[in-house]
């Protein structure tokens, strides 16, 4: 009877770890470049920084680009919006509450996977996000979930001064620039791409 | 005889050897954080792609990032200056050739050199540099020498099909944002820049 009791439970773990092991797999292994929707989403969600841009105050509207943390949820159960904790005392928030437009654009090259490809070659994947970048209001449930999203994979952050007034923003997505291959960037809306369900295994839990 | 010789074959083995070490240290190494010149230059140097930002013409005027590689010379022998192998196959170059207002950001991140800093952390360097993004004239001087700077960085580069109708373009810097640590970013003219001789040892060779 022992024997049995352990067989089974021996069964059950390994079975609970295979579902772990899938659950991971599905979030982290890169998907078919023909995917279009699962490779942005890939991409967005196994990144953990990149270059904001927005348009400068101080320097007569030029782009100004900006490297900064971010973070679309916590690992396994990205979003695919941007949530990103940014100081009035650095130009890219200040131009922001100014002028919306912005833009997030992320190299799959830090990621490791693209092999030998040079950065540039279009089968090193990257993304440009165009769109609004708007502060949160900061006792709303989107930004208690950006907060938890970015603390997460980012964890200095809790400890960054209280006295520089750090607030959350996000990128409101209205187009979407992502070359993964041969032929010119992909088609990709912005709905197939929010729509897109990264890890079904973890969302149904 | 015979051993003299052979000991002072191998003093001068050593001390070719130890300039050699040198030369590669006084580029390789991370500067002093106070040393903002140095330091700018290491950072462009050391690393092989960034962020180039221009101001999309399709997308209203947004600012708009793509991943590219970039030079400023050949290892070593860096002038600060980025060069940059664009198509206007892609909306970079196209943007540019209307309106040169762009910037390039880059982050210490990549190299390795954060140690367990967070790459937004004050302590994880990143210098964004605005200016004017212009097509060099394919047979001047100025395009023979980055060709061989951009190629030496990225060899693939010259295999990339020619069809493609890639050119060289540069950054004309007008302004340098650079944080490496607390305290906001450091102050550091163009000039100040521009003028740095990253390697001494190696420039005068």
């Amino acid at each position: 009877m022992k024997t049995k009791v352990f067989y089974c439970c021996l069964v059950l773990f390994f079975l609970g770890f295979q579902g772990y092991v899938d659950a991971r797999l599905l979030v982290e292994s890169k998907p078919d470049r023909d995917d279009t929707a699962a490779y942005a989403r890939w991409l967005v969600s196994q990144n953990s920084w990149g270059i904001l841009t927005t348009l400068s105050i101080e320097l007569e509207g030029s782009p100004f680009g900006n490297v900064v943390s971010f973070s679309d949820g916590v690992p396994g159960k990205g979003t695919g919006v941007p949530y990103f904790y940014l100081t009035t005392l650095d130009p890219t928030a200040r131009n922001a509450l100014k002028d919306h437009r912005s833009s997030l654009a992320i190299s799959e090259y830090p990621l490791g996977t693209c092999s030998n490809a040079d950065p540039e070659s279009p089968v090193c994947a990257k993304i440009t996000l165009t769109g609004r970048l708007v502060l949160l209001e900061a006792n709303s449930e989107e930004a208690e979930f950006a907060r938890t999203a970015l603390f997460t994979k980012h964890p200095e952050m809790k400890g960054w001064p209280k006295g520089h007034d750090f607030q959350v923003f996000k990128l409101e997505i209205e187009d979407i620039f992502m070359i993964n291959w041969f032929g010119g960037p992909k088609p990709l809306t912005v709905d197939q791409y929010l729509k897109y369900k990264m890890n079904i295994f973890a969302i149904d839990k």
